[in-house]
């Protein structure tokens, strides 16, 4: 029998409760366009799995942060755990995953598109971006991971660059081009799923070499 | 007209409709029975005072991590946001707070006690001293805040301490002269509320000297 990858992971979610797991759940026809490589896992979920490898390793410690909630109403029933009856999904101020890499601080946003040739801009928000600032000028190593889901091109990108395009007026999305001039490009695998620390690795070097050409 | 600075802090709960404001709201009297020091904040409220005033100055970028919760079921009705009607809390994986300063990881716990002699441990669960101990192998500055809300007195511990007496078997809780011991001190004041940070620097550089008394 082959196990394959996708359904190891699919028994995992379902293993642990994972309320979207029906949803999502496809035929197995999906299996016919896609490339094994990343095993149908959406960018989040090659994340998680990259951190969850890191961290048994004891390569680094990166966490995904909860979605904030603002919680109104929770009932206590008898015999069983408590249920939040009333809640609201708050502003995030943060991005989604921080750590810490060998003495660096991580901080990262991940963001996909179907698109082929550009990224468009408004899929960062304003307090991401300024975290992202705030956190480089406390020399944390800051980027983001850009998927080509389309393309199964994966590229990290110094927060400072996406930073600066997201300023510039009248500039609604970033280049294929440009990204790849930017960005440490790297391939999704099977363990890690996306070997990310690969470029990390590449932005502490550029930082202590005197003409680095990232600036991170 | 006297602006009390808790009456500050309590406009700024109900402003941001922080649904425990009223639960927690007591009758003026209760001042006269604690110090103006702490403004009457439970530490978690303190540390996030703190942390705001470190991010606005510029020195460090620390948040407290929301709570993780599982959703099950969310409403979204017409002309309003969504409401979630069905959600659990989750195990956290953590701590509750991580961040960054001057290039050093940070990462903490939090925790208060109305004893006056000694810290119970079971306070401490087992995936925060786990985590602790993941960050500490990479190098973060990792440590507790321990508040003796009793006393008035609060102290930076160094995780590594913590987690050798969480281990020590049939050790129930560590006194308060063995945190003196191991701790660095820090006075509640203004601004910051809680300059845990000043810690931090000592930490920093007893790792710095050869014959660091925190090993931290």
């Amino acid at each position: 029998m082959v196990k394959y990858p996708n359904g190891t992971f699919a028994a995992f979610r379902k293993s642990v409760g994972d309320p979207t797991f029906k949803k999502n759940q496809k035929s197995n026809n999906y299996r016919k366009n896609i490339s094994f490589s990343d095993r149908g896992m959406t960018l989040e979920q090659m994340i998680n799995e990259s951190n969850k490898f890191y961290r048994l390793k004891e390569i680094a410690v990166v966490h995904k942060k909860p979605t904030p909630i603002q919680i109104v109403k929770v009932d206590y029933p008898k015999r069983s755990r408590a249920v939040i009856k009333e809640a609201y999904f708050r502003q995030e101020s943060t991005t989604d995953y921080n750590g810490v890499y060998n003495g660096y601080y991580l901080d990262f946003e991940a963001k996909e598109t179907k698109n082929k040739t550009s990224f468009p801009l408004k899929n960062f928000h304003e307090h991401q971006i300024v975290h992202l600032t705030e956190c480089l000028k406390q020399k944390g190593i800051c980027f983001t991971i850009i998927g080509f889901t389309s393309l199964n091109r994966y590229f990290v990108t110094p927060a400072n660059m996406i930073a600066k395009a997201w300023w510039t007026q009248n500039k609604s999305s970033v280049t294929l081009t440009e990204i790849e001039e930017w960005s440490v490009e790297i391939e999704s695998g099977f363990q890690p799923t996306l070997p990310y620390l690969e470029a990390v690795d590449y932005f502490i070097a550029d930082r202590k070499s005197k003409n680095g050409k990232y600036k991170i």
